[in-house]
């Protein structure tokens, strides 16, 4: 029998089948855990997935049961139905998946009351005739009959076509007393939520009227080509003549795509995505909006704007419907932003009567923490090792790195979509080090120990072979030295500093704490116990941890559908305090502290 | 001694003088009216205008008395004093004309208790420090200290580089509960009013703190060139790709040259220029809000909008300040615009407890009639005949142009420039039938009597020549023709018959009204007792007459400073009853009725 190469995204793994298994067993011969209650037999619709590229035998009846004509045509499958006849790209979406930690947020969405900022208005209006020769605008607003409805320059542009188009019978969008789009009866109302990362971007579609993800599609944040990271990317905006124009329009042109996208996979008209909310760090922010980050770039680093910011998608030139806005939740500091806010409204930080600390890991790590209803935030500027930067074999987390390591009898590695290692990515790192710790090949400081088996010394130097060059995929060894250990102390030592300021700024021990949350992509991915065993997060029992994944675009997503989560957001931001580490007393003993090893 | 050519504008006469001569003896020669209450001696200060080009004299001690430095070095002179010393050109404010018609709007402004949308608020803020990291926006407004202050991400763009440069003292336009810009301590607030009429534009700068006129300009509608009138306009818009863009990139373009040479005129920033009010008939309304005019060219030509629009001039691209809005006034209806609206709230049409009539001349004739507080208003199709189109030697009112003329003993007639004539514009058409009327040389019907010895019959052809080939400027003889008459009856029945179905829905004779108001250029120039002859205004008193001049533009600089003017032109326009011409069954009559000459 053929073999045929699956691609499961977005978790990027490849993985070759037997001609004829379905996509549930692909998937399972992948390590990726679809939910499958019912064992697989087309029974709990559970295994929802979606056919991106290539064929598959037509659909069961089991899957015509389960999905609605549209939703197939839009190429959703039951995973456990399904056999692909060709190479096939297939979509996992999040609630398909059984990893727990991230369902807890994807889940938290139907839990948001629905409470949206627009709600729909259907109405048949009353053509103009030779005794009725009011404007269009006029008789439109008559229609609506409510005091205080007005509409902007930007809707009346197209209104008078629209009206004899649609036949006079229109759905309006009401945002508050605002009618934003005129669209053909009945249509449903929808919105955009994104999370702009200085690296990735991540885009959902929501409907208003219920809160349910239609679409997602994520892409890379293209102002990596002026800049990796924030400060090299604020540096550009600054340098340049039209510098920082060039950056919003990178970004607004990607999510011009990503809107196309999602609004070919949803099948429907960008004209009824009428509302979006957006998140990102503070940087990422204000080069969306067109605000200056010269000030961003300079101590003391003060944003440009703190409060949310509404304001109509055009005038940046975001293609949504043509009387769309954009909301953007608030900042709380130059480097804790609105996507650190909307994590913490999603992880329900803001509201918990418990003592939670949460965190989400990147080059700049933003922690917030509540304790009896006070609220404290900080950033640290952990820098990019998690993300492979300053580490000699460090990568992204791409095929052929290793993300997992164990040390017992022998070395065991894995890599990303089992190819032959290249490479380290964050999570490997972190483990490789836990490792070595708890072996006694490294001590507290950060050296390793020429006498253990497992460190190798060359040319005087000491250093950690996970794979040698004869199992490598480029032939050669892939190896931590000592200077990648410091990297990673100096990482991990401004996170735990952060936590230990905050903690201390709060008055309470780790071990008071109820719960602490790990938000992120390489939050997600990492290991509790490496990450305790460096000394990165305090020591907790286990259960006191949830890894939440993308809670900043979970969050975006709850803001689009619940005015009580913008009013909560605000609010969060009005009251978390800020604390500037650089400047706390207690900074510099915790960081030393901080970047010992266990 | 050597001549001096003297260009008077706007009133457009050219004179010569001896060198050494004043400006006020130029225009006395020319026949300009200008002010001059102490005879020319320097004291009264009246005759105030503008050296816009040339040499001459430097100020007298009276005019360094009269005139301040700012003033005086954007090129203020007193006509009196100033003795031009090569060509010049001399811009005449209204304010220093002596026609009192045209003098009794300009005065209005005055009048209009200074009530503006828009107020100055000087703030020192407070800068970051390590132990104050508060976003800019919010220090800002911390430091307004008005619970609801907002601002919006347009002002967001360069508001960090503000505070800075202006060292964190800054006075704020606000808008209501919006700031709108940011700027220098002490800077003035300034406003822009507009009126774009279908073939010129003129454009006024005010100070919104005492409703000052710093300065005036004016440019022709660059829209002419992709049609002469409001309907080939629309068909353009219609019949062409990005038609409507282009007519709105062009009269933004002028307006953005006028903004230009009016803030460089009063030496100020456009910056400060945090206002504009912008009016026109509903066309140019559209056009210029680019707002869709299909709807506006078929019937029942309805307007897109009636609604005053209020917008952030930079979304139509308009060059005033970066966060200042535009206020376009209500329409009426397709054919009754803002412009109308503007004009009758400056002449009060709306406030009056008498019975006026109120009625702008030209392609289109707008028409309202304010008795005992109800409000009607009309719009005629008079076609361009009184700007000389469709008219065998018809001109626009250009030197060379007959614009004067009385029969008696001979043929007198005035040209324009006193030019040898080479046609006749609107004033001179209305005086020559209103005359032939007069001497019984043309019936009420609009023959000419063969009999006549003023009545020339060529070819069978019966013409009226005013003046011939030899004493012309062409060569050939100016004359009118018997189809030249009856397109004036066709024009002059059209607003006639507006102005007795008005009437007649009021319930009243024209012998009832209180007041008879005519604006615009060719309501200003008219000869009032020739109107009345040729049966275009029912015959009435002359002092009951008011000619008023460019009131659309007064009504535009009141709505920049009074909030009470726009409120009550928002109840003029909700008020007003328009009537359809085209369905009043009295129409048909007093059109018919209406074309009779006398």
């Amino acid at each position: 029998m053929p073999k045929l190469t699956i691609d499961l995204e977005p978790v990027g793994r490849r993985t070759e089948i037997e001609s004829g298994a379905t996509l549930l067993e692909a998937a399972q011969a992948a390590g990726v855990e679809l939910l499958a209650t019912c064992g697989g037999q087309g029974a709990c619709f559970d295994c929802r997935v979606r056919l991106a590229r290539g064929q598959a035998e037509p659909p069961t009846l089991e899957e015509q049961a389960a999905l609605t004509p549209a939703e197939l045509a839009a190429g959703q499958r039951l995973a456990c139905q399904c056999i692909p006849t060709s190479h096939v790209k297939v979509d996992i979406p999040p609630e398909s998946l059984s990893t727990p930690q991230r369902l807890s947020i994807e889940g938290q969405m139907v839990d948001v009351e629905v409470d949206p900022i627009l709600l729909p208005l259907d109405l048949t209006i009353s053509p103009p005739l030779m005794t009725d020769l009011r404007p269009d605008s006029t008789r439109l607003l008559a229609a609506v009959n409510q005091a205080g409805t007005h509409l902007s320059r930007r809707l009346l542009v197209d209104l008078s076509e629209r009206l004899r188009r649609y036949n006079w019978q229109v759905r309006l969008a009401l945002r508050g007393s605002e009618i934003v789009a005129v669209l053909p009866h009945q249509t449903p109302l929808l919105g955009l939520a994104v999370d702009i990362g200085t690296t990735k971007v991540a885009a959902y579609l929501v409907d208003l009227a219920n809160g349910a993800t239609l679409a997602k599609s994520g892409a890379m944040n293209p102002q990596i080509g002026y800049g990796e990271d924030v400060i090299s990317r604020i540096h550009y905006a600054n340098t340049h003549a039209d510098g920082r124009r060039i950056l919003q329009t990178k970004i607004v042109e990607t999510l011009n795509s990503l809107i196309t996208e999602l609004t070919i996979q949803a099948r429907v008209s960008v004209d009824s995505v009428v509302e979006a909310v957006i998140v990102g760090n503070t940087a990422m922010h204000h080069l969306l909006a067109g605000l200056p980050v010269e000030q961003l770039g300079a101590s003391p680093y003060v944003p440009a704007a703190g409060e949310p910011l509404e304001f109509p998608a055009a005038e940046i030139g975001l293609k949504i419907s043509p009387g769309g806005y954009i909301y953007l939740p608030p900042n709380i500091a130059g480097y804790v932003g609105a996507d650190h806010v909307a994590m913490a409204i999603a992880a329900d930080v803001h509201t918990t009567s418990q003592k939670v600390l949460a965190l989400d890991i990147g080059t700049n790590t933003e922690i917030s923490l509540a304790v009896d209803g006070k609220l404290y935030s900080c950033s640290c500027a952990s820098g990019p090792a998690f993300e492979g930067a300053h580490i000699r074999d460090g990568m992204r987390a791409a095929p052929g790195a290793i993300e997992k390591v164990s040390l017992g009898e022998t070395i065991k590695i894995a890599t990303i979509d089992h190819r032959p290692a290249v490479g380290i990515c964050g999570s490997g790192i972190l483990d490789a080090i836990g490792e070595l710790v708890k072996v006694g090949a490294l001590d507290k400081r950060g050296n390793l120990r020429p006498e253990h088996p497992l460190v190798r010394v060359r040319e005087g130097k000491r250093e950690f072979v996970l794979a040698p060059a004869a199992e490598s995929g480029h032939g050669q060894d892939v190896l931590l030295s000592r200077s990648d250990i410091n990297e990673i102390q100096l990482a991990k030592g401004a996170i735990r500093a952060g936590e230990e300021v905050l903690l201390a700024e709060a008055g309470i021990k780790a071990e008071d704490l109820d719960e602490f949350i790990v938000a992120g992509a390489f939050g997600t991915y990492l290991d509790l116990a490496s990450a305790m065993r460096v000394g990165m997060f305090p020591t907790l029992p286990l259960e006191k941890f949830r890894q939440i994944g993308n809670a900043a675009g979970a969050g975006a997503r709850q803001m689009l559908i619940s005015r009580k989560k913008r009013l909560e957001a605000l609010q969060f931001s009005q009251h978390s305090r800020y604390v500037e580490l650089t400047l706390h007393r207690q900074f510099m003993a915790s960081f030393t502290e901080g970047m010992m090893l266990g």
